[in-house]
């Protein structure tokens, strides 16, 4: 991707251009199925910072969400440059020789400022979170107390500026291998959910509800 | 962690500080499972950036490689203050409120500086990354050849200065809402691969081998 100018930027892929994508429905695509991140924060006196952490995505930003007493999100909250990587592993390519084996991924970096959301949309963000991880489970659970509102900051960082990358061919080898006796394919990841184990504090005779027992559909 | 001075630096964990482990053994059983890692760079210019890359354990570093035409690379090459995280997603927590709804994670947090591989352990640790991927796939495909040699940059981050929190644990409800008739429990995560899926260009009669075989299992 380039700017309005047509120079190079921090989106411009470098390497691989092949496989990258301006497709916006294949960044939302990624967004959506991915549940964490990882935030880059460069503080002034220990460098850069990589964090981990759930996301979602809400339209045309990226929702994050943390505690209030933790140092990284009070420094994104206030507007530190960041960048966000977003990451699926989707299967091995192997190849005929070890150079051209690889991975399958959709790789997406977006980069800009987080804004705090307040108080007006904070709840529904917290909602969108919980549904991003567990589809269904706020209509079975009691709603948020103000304590533990008040206890968690949602950070919107904006689809602004972004690239993504995306690997999902066949290997590539030269036709010096493809003419020899190595095997070369690929095989795809598949992420399963196990059955659901109920907590030891459980009471006796509390159904698995809809919203586990789709989880691991 | 703490630094000899016992003052928090930036390996210190400030929140969920129950989750922190200093077990080197947990440390490496993530950097083993885990195939790729997120490293942060600090650019004058652009600010924060992260990168995904495949990475492998090598005694006391972490290993990653790429394109010596790289610009990222060159950075990290050079020796730039870096950070790496190592995360890998295990369940879901369903808590009886979403405020304690979570992941099972574990999360390595690593910072340093990078060095370039010399020439002598160059091969070496191409091998080892690919073994990382395709255990056995060595032994069953020729040597890289000099120009693929070339053409790569390995890296090796020291495992010195680093946390660790993981998160495995019941949800951990207050008493109000356990004695409630909300669900609760855990989900784990699997990780499965698929069956291989020869390349369009395969010649026939060139079996599946055994490294792939093994991937499935």
């Amino acid at each position: 991707m380039t700017n309005p100018a047509g120079r190079p930027d921090r989106t411009t892929i470098t390497r691989l251009r092949e496989k990258g994508s301006t497709e916006r429905a294949e960044l939302d695509a990624l967004l959506d199925s991915a549940l964490v991140g990882h935030f880059a924060l460069a503080d002034p006196d220990r460098g850069p910072v990589v964090i981990p952490t759930a996301i979602v995505r809400d339209g045309d930003r990226v929702l994050a969400h943390g505690s209030t007493g933790s140092p990284w999100m009070r420094s994104l909250s206030g507007g530190a440059p960041t960048c966000l990587a977003v990451t699926a592993l989707d299967g091995v390519v192997v190849a005929r020789s070890a150079f051209e084996s690889s991975l399958h991924y959709r790789s997406a970096v977006l980069f800009g400022s987080c804004s705090v959301l307040e108080a007006d949309e904070h709840a529904a963000a917290l909602d969108l979170i919980t549904e991003a991880l567990i589809p269904g489970r706020t209509a079975e659970i009691r709603r948020p107390a103000a304590r533990e509102l008040a206890a968690t900051l949602v950070l919107a960082l904006p689809i602004t500026e972004w690239s993504l990358k995306v690997s999902a061919g066949w290997p590539e080898d030269p036709p010096e291998d493809v003419a020899g006796d190595a095997w070369a394919g690929v095989l795809s990841f598949e992420r399963r959910v196990g059955p659901p184990r109920p907590a030891p504090d459980l009471s006796d005779g509390i159904p698995v509800p809809l919203s586990v027992q789709n989880l691991g559909r």
